[in-house]
């Protein structure tokens, strides 16, 4: 308890939460290892098959349950929730049924990751219960980034750019398989103090495959290739994606690269307050769909991301909620020719109380790699 | 339809779970991403907020829900099953529960590792049914591993002991922090092949926390150190543990040293077909205890593993099950002091008909790095 309530923004997030549980008539949520988890407590919960469980009641003391031996990882969450610990030997799932209580007539919301073998365990046995999803409630708590968010998001996308600055300006990428020119890419990203935990290079016809598994293809004077990674910094996540070609390109690949481009500046140039989400997609899919290449754009034209790298809100036909000041997402069309190329130019931007910032600004112009 | 069914492997064991799912009285089973998907298509499913869903009924052909722009991605997988695509504006439950059909009255299995929010969703649109765990379903098919799988099991533990036999070698880890201590490891890991997702580097203090998320600690002389890391290579793992010394040890080290490689051999030697898995963690549990560190042993003395690091069989008290030959698992016994030291040693272990193999075979002796 070093710290003083009003600095204490993870108890605040939990007290919002709890408001939010109280107004919507839910009596409890409960949460495993995710961004939600790691939002309301600080507590990077290790996922795996042995429990950790955090319980919020819509009143009163959260709890969490943790396996003994990782105990040491909940460190100041402690202050937060009491303390459940169970050894391998004994049964997690009596343990979290205790904590929960008897919820006969209650309504139960459930962290969307927690695994279904989990849940199953507390429906069975703690029956009679109404068991919902918890996305509705955490939506609006985490889709709109305070400051501190939006600097922590602005930070690590900064040093992602620099990564790639340094990437296009090295040596050449033909010749190199998908994997190594991934993982050169990755290492300067990682020299930067990011942790990268996943990545695409998808090169030549592979790139028409929006997410490819990168492979040992090895790149080739003709190609199109396609970069699409992030990092995490203080927990909050980048996400990129640049195309080069190797040699000189087609016309065909200079016209669909010009294209994309326009979209994902169209959809830029349209974020502000209160314009509904599914408007950004209907911007950049009219750019692509008038330049004939409609059916080519195979996926919304972006997700927000933050804590997770795919998180709420979707910018995708059919979601009507209003951009809101605070909100970061990413800017991605895309165009996919099967067996031939693909494009995509991705940034993270966020929207402002009067349009938009975009954190990434590495270079969009056309890169050609030897 | 290239391959003959006689060495389709996929399919017969999607065969088998059907044979097994009649037997059980269950009418289906359905599985997100995961390595229960990949085992039973080769499927290597991105797990995301997008529905992936394998829908097996227990006699007819199964179903694979995919999104649209993750249909590549499938692969052979599609002669095993119908395939059913959704585009970003569609929605996944709807089509999902439609694949499903009327399960009133039915029995549904559901993968461990679903998500909730896609277990809820399905629940919520096709109602009466009763809903199961897969688990028990899935653990004998793939506890039990052929010929094929141990060798790939032994492949990547052979590899990941040649990495830690450079590493050892290598330049001085004092100076270091324990991610750029990881980081070298992780490299010679990589550079044999292996896809590396994981590891832990605990030093000093650190050591004593069996989970302990790698940080910026600078090794120093004095510290024992904890590395605990494994990669991947045609799907399979590899899961090893040794603890080294930075300098002149303390006589309560070379001590504690000592006790958990007894107790690594002791647990290696009562392994073979018919023993209780619940006896292996006993055994090292009695060698640990009677050297009067019973207390500071806080975890089970392993865990099986194959297509994911962590999975059954689990040697815990508890686990009445009998080993049987094929069964691969680690054999990790640990003492862990709290504010002073760690030592985990963690070999992978196979039973075999009249025994055991190690498929590690790294120095277990005490290394000193400078």
């Amino acid at each position: 308890m070093t710290e003083s309530p009003a600095t204490d923004f993870h108890a605040e997030r939990i007290q919002r939460l709890q408001a939010q549980l109280a107004s919507d008539g839910i009596d409890l949520a409960v949460f495993g290892p995710s961004a939600d988890l790691f939002y309301l407590t600080g507590f990077d919960a290790h996922l795996s098959e042995r429990l950790n469980l955090l319980v919020v009641p819509a009143s009163g003391q959260p709890a969490l349950v943790v396996p003994t031996l990782e105990a040491p990882l909940v460190g100041d969450a402690a202050r937060l929730a009491s303390l459940h610990t169970w050894a391998d030997h004994e049964d997690p799932a009596a343990l979290a049924a205790s904590v929960v209580g008897d919820i006969e007539g209650k309504t139960i919301a459930v962290g969307n990751q927690l695994w279904s073998a989990f849940l199953l365990r507390l429906q069975s046995r703690l029956g009679e219960g109404s068991w919902v999803e918890a996305a509705p409630i955490m939506r609006p708590l985490r889709m709109i980034k305070d400051a501190a968010e939006i600097e922590a998001m602005a930070e690590v996308s900064r040093r992602t750019d620099e990564a790639w600055e340094e990437f296009i300006e090295g040596p050449p990428i033909s010749g190199l398989t998908e994997t190594q020119a991934l993982k050169r890419l990755v290492d300067l990203t990682e020299k930067r103090g990011l942790k990268v935990g996943w990545g695409i290079c998808a090169s030549g016809p592979n790139a028409a495959s929006p997410h490819h598994h990168t492979g040992e293809r090895v790149i080739q004077e003709g190609d199109s290739v396609i970069f699409d990674w992030g990092g995490v910094l203080d927990g909050y996540n980048s996400d990129v994606t640049r195309t080069v070609h190797v040699g000189p390109p087609s016309e065909e690949f200079k016209r669909v690269y010009q294209v994309v481009l326009e979209a994902n500046q169209a959809t830029f140039e349209a974020v502000k307050p209160g314009v509904p989400l599914q408007d950004l997609d209907r911007v950049a899919r009219k750019v692509i769909t008038d330049a004939g290449y409609g059916e080519a754009f195979l996926h919304r034209v972006g997700h927000g991301l933050g804590l997770e790298v795919h998180e709420e809100p979707y910018l995708v036909e059919g979601n009507e909620l209003p951009l809101a000041a605070g909100m970061t997402f990413s800017d991605e069309p895309g165009i996919y020719l099967k067996g031939n190329l693909g494009v995509r130019i991705e940034d993270t931007v966020v929207c402002t109380e009067d349009g938009a910032r975009k954190l990434n600004n590495a270079t969009r112009d056309l890169v050609y790699m030897d």
